[in-house]
């Protein structure tokens, strides 16, 4: 950006009223309080999907109104099978059982006693974006994208209780448990032990918001989130999958030749421009900073690229260091807008080379009955009246 | 840690009560919500410090009750000297004015039109810790410890506006100025504009909080909180600073010869055990996780030791990556207790080659008249029944 473009937004704004101002009124404010609030001039929540009990369903963080790459907990998205438990964690336990050689029931305390680690990892549902395999587009960034989040995990790697248990030869599976009503259940590769996975209770610096599974749940980065089982209350260790409900008929994508790709645990590269998006309007041409959030389930994000002509031409956006593995990586570009027609997306690129796909490239290897797993490039139309709205619409 | 070691622990808990599990009762949780609460069985709150009205104080982190980096932001420190007033942020204006070329009036709008950085950064009170001066020490962390709070940042680098608006020749300081009741003033020399200040709206994702200046705040990464001027309508560009009462009878550092430290602005590096402290009480002998948080005014934390015998001997614990400069940093190290009394500290060394004082090498250098700035080494005695109590009292 030159200085001359920032002078055509900011000389629009000459000093001239801090005389007046010092003329205001002065009153105390608020005194001090325990647990603080927002200002009641912020207002973005979570919206909410469900089914036709208001315990199975999820609701959607407001990317849009998000700032930096943390997501406030209180926003963190949700996805429930059978509401949200209130678990005392007293009398929370976790077994660890079956193909090992020393089975464990460990409380709470012991679990908060063994070594940890903290690590920023986004969490996205395996069905996030699903609207868009239709082709027609959602209508803004919340209702689309809303099914990710990223927060910083505190808790003790899995590696060193399965260490600790002793597998047995065979064991190639962990069945973990939540102790939500419906007793979530999904079969985990055993893998994911050997590399980052954790038993997570603390989340921003707080232990777990119950509707992310307090007090305990398992985070396996970069996976789908309906695997990273929440209120976590067995690892039963197995040869084989159970083959659940939540890992045949749901959770796994129907290609065009009718079979299934089950197991597809692995969230893809992908990005989505924030600002602006659907439901922006620009309020006047001029200086504005074009950005949004870029992630990916096989490490670091090493480019997003934005175009401002609908894919014809693309330009590197400057990327947020640090770049945390598996975590939101914010993008950004300031870009003078000149009150016309633009048609604005963002791509991304991890470090192993994946480069997010197109839509159609994305249908033409999998079909549209996937449901799961979209990370096609999302295109914003800016009417020349400033109205942003979903390109696909 | 050897696995004989952990399994001391872990095998006073073999698996026994998961088939009696599986016939609890089931019933579903609570439904999707659009902003999330903590846990009724999460119960830290802030606790507040007040002087003769409510609306002048502080409130303290409940820091040995943090997991991770992150402070939430409900449980951010807070130091008020008229109370938090509710800015519509719609009708704040940020002025720029004095040895300026084009004084500047802005909008919050223009603000956030404006490029923009995301950073994580420790805050902390110049007067935390002052209680530790006395030599008879604070019971505890959050009372002694928790005027000090970590947030992801998010806002505009102030040396883009200084550029926007233009040095006159002589310019060497800021008046910065909130829209509080008091319109706390502070100096501010410009060199912090060259170096990482920004001008941030955004904390942990969201909106920055009304107890942290919504809707803009001044942030002087590494300097004591309270040049980091909240709610901040004016910025004053000036040859000389003002000597505001809260830089010379406040917040400046009285020394043994009479004479006081002034614009002692720089955080020097700092760390505390948060677990085990003051108010813990160890349940039996065996393994446990030394935990504590370190910072530095001056950048990376480079090392933290731990003495298990009152300061004969060190070992180094593990620091979580990533480490970022003027951060919290989380250390850990497994220890193996065994049951008998212990007096046990950090001490941390940054990446200046800084290294934090005992409370008697900072005495020896600035007496016990300084209120602010103390960072001395602080010890925790762990009696034989477990209980841990500060060392100085």
């Amino acid at each position: 950006m030159t200085k001359t473009n920032r002078r055509k937004l900011l000389g629009s704004a000459l000093a001239s009223g801090f005389l007046a101002q010092a003329q205001e009124p002065r009153s105390l404010g608020r005194p001090l309080s325990g647990y603080g609030e927002r200002s009641k001039f912020v207002r973005p929540v979570r919206t909410t999907r469900v089914t036709k009990t208001p315990e199975a369903g999820s609701s959607s963080t407001p990317l849009a109104d998000m700032l930096g790459t943390i997501t406030p907990s209180a926003l963190h998205y949700e996805r429930h099978h059978a509401g949200v438990p209130d678990i005392d964690p007293a009398a929370h336990r976790l077994t660890i059982y079956g193909l090992v050689q020393r089975p464990l029931v460990l409380t709470m305390e012991e679990i908060r006693r063994l070594p940890s680690v903290s690590r920023v990892h986004f969490l996205e549902c395996g069905g996030n974006s699903g609207v868009e395999w239709s082709g027609t587009g959602g209508p803004d960034v919340q209702r689309s994208y809303g099914l990710a989040s990223c927060s910083e995990w505190t808790g003790v790697p899995l590696r060193l209780l399965l260490d600790e248990v002793g597998l047995q030869p065979g064991a190639a599976w962990l069945i973990a448990e939540g102790a939500d009503a419906c007793r979530m259940q999904r079969s985990v590769p055993i893998t994911a032990a050997l590399d980052d996975a954790m038993l997570a209770y603390g989340q921003n610096g707080e232990p777990l918001r119950p509707e992310q599974g307090f007090p305990l749940r398992l985070l396996t980065p970069g996976w789908e989130g309906n695997v990273q089982v929440k209120w976590l209350r067995r690892l039963h260790v197995t040869a084989e999958p159970y083959m659940t409900r939540d890992e045949t008929s749901k959770y796994s994508d129907l290609m065009p030749d009718g079979k299934a790709r089950v197991f597809s645990l692995e969230m893809e590269a992908k990005s989505i421009v924030t600002f602006p998006s659907g439901g922006h309007t620009l309020s006047s041409p001029g200086l504005y900073e074009v950005s949004g959030l870029a992630w990916s389930g096989k490490g670091r994000i090493a480019r997003v690229e934005l175009t401002f002509d609908g894919g014809r031409t693309w330009t590197n956006a400057s990327l947020q260091e640090p770049r945390l593995p598996k975590a939101f990586t914010r993008f950004r570009l300031p870009w003078k807008w000149d009150g016309g027609p633009v048609v604005i997306a963002s791509r991304a690129t991890d470090e192993s080379g994946y480069v997010q796909p197109t839509r159609q490239e994305l249908v033409a290897a999998r079909g549209v009955n996937s449901g799961y797993h979209y990370n096609g490039i999302k295109f914003w139309r800016i009417a020349a009246g400033g109205v942003v709205t979903s390109a696909d619409a």
